[in-house]
């Protein structure tokens, strides 16, 4: 169902700190940024081999990054599986009785066609599918 | 410096449960069982493209992971990059001062040689680098 580990998502109060960190130290290259509305948070991608490092900065408080920075600080905020299909990976999984946060897929970075699983199903890790553009 | 993500750690109460939800339900080959004695947690592997997915309970809550469930609950617990290797990966991160937990490497999951970034370095991700047995 999943053909890759996409990403990891990690919240941060400092995105430019934090792409320091990933750039400088860990000589990841910064691949991407986009503010996305959608999701509340200003983003930086790096590649890490097939995959990336998404850092998360919540566009204010009330958002999803931004409770998840007060209540749990700094740290893992998700992570994200590749699929080819976004719309039959969802319907196998509802299938199979996932929980889903969001019924159909919605935009993402990189105008990606992502959707997030209920972390109550999923043994409290916050899981995201992501379909990425057609390039 | 990093070739790869090679997992990401999750930390759980049930194993058996995670197992279930992980193969039967994302479809992921169960590629690897092992007690890592030394660093207390029964573990399980499983293949998602050329990543893991790293199921970790705890051999008791005296432990890393056993501390980790006790105040967080289940969910993302670390991740990991594939390093060539982990000798030069910790002499090029200490260089840049990042601050370890292991400054030399120790034995981890399948014969794997691995090192701990220490989090508060890490914008609090517990980060590990792991150089694979050569096969």
């Amino acid at each position: 169902m999943f053909g890759a580990l996409d990403h990891i998502g990690v919240a941060v109060f400092d995105l430019e700190a934090a792409i320091s960190l990933y750039e400088g130290s860990f000589e990841m290259e910064l691949a991407h940024r986009e503010t996305v509305a959608e999701q509340g948070v200003e983003a930086a991608l790096l590649d890490v081999g097939d995959s990336h490092v998404e850092l998360l900065r919540p566009t204010g408080p009330e958002t999803p990054v931004g409770r998840f920075l007060q209540t749990r600080g700094e740290g893992l905020h998700h992570v994200a599986y590749r699929v080819g299909d976004i719309q039959a990976a969802l319907a196998d999984l509802r299938e199979r009785g996932i929980r889903l946060i969001d019924e159909k897929p919605r935009t993402g970075i990189r105008q990606s066609r992502v959707a997030f699983l209920h972390p109550k199903g999923t043994g409290g890790v916050l899981t995201e599918v992501v379909e990425p553009a057609a390039h």
